[in-house]
């Protein structure tokens, strides 16, 4: 995916540049699937992704206002994150990937 | 997108072992939008892609069924490619891409 100050004209690259790292179509799906979860679930899910590169795509996720993060517990203070009505609005994506995979693979 | 000896049990993770690299999906879209395209033309159309990288994408894509080579000149001999039937039927993925983008970005 192209990155460059400018954004791109083609609707399909805008997207691509806020989904189209390696493993964040897959974390997003987990979202979709199975609600809000904490670090140590993704670690857990994706053994093969490095923590930070896990780290990484969850700010990116949040910086585009895809998944937030939410205090689940005050003592001891703990995160989790789930998707904003934003990255809820991404599933007709995953159902198309979901459905070509399913007839193709 | 983790790649493994095992396939994914996942359609999602099965469909971006196949179209997950970068690039790859704004080739498709390119085959999609124009019909079939020479090598050069996909150097023009991603100046910011390596040929290198261009030429395995679509060493990757051709071994996958998704586009195939097209012999269009015998004298002197020149190639293009063009989607297959199973590339064209990722249209609704582009689809779905193209249509969030519009919406939301």
């Amino acid at each position: 995916v192209p990155r460059s100050y400018e954004i791109p004209v083609c609707p399909i690259a805008r997207t691509l540049d806020l989904i189209g790292e390696r493993w964040t179509l897959l974390l997003l799906r987990d979202f979709h699937r199975k609600g809000p979860l904490r670090f140590q679930d993704l670690q857990e899910a994706f053994p093969a992704a490095a923590p930070n590169t896990l780290s990484q795509r969850l700010k990116d996720l949040e910086a585009h206002d895809l998944i937030e993060r939410e205090v689940y517990s005050e003592h001891p203070p703990r995160l989790r994150y789930r998707l904003t009505r934003r990255g809820a609005s991404l599933k007709p994506v995953l159902a198309a990937l979901r459905e070509w995979g399913e007839q193709n693979t």
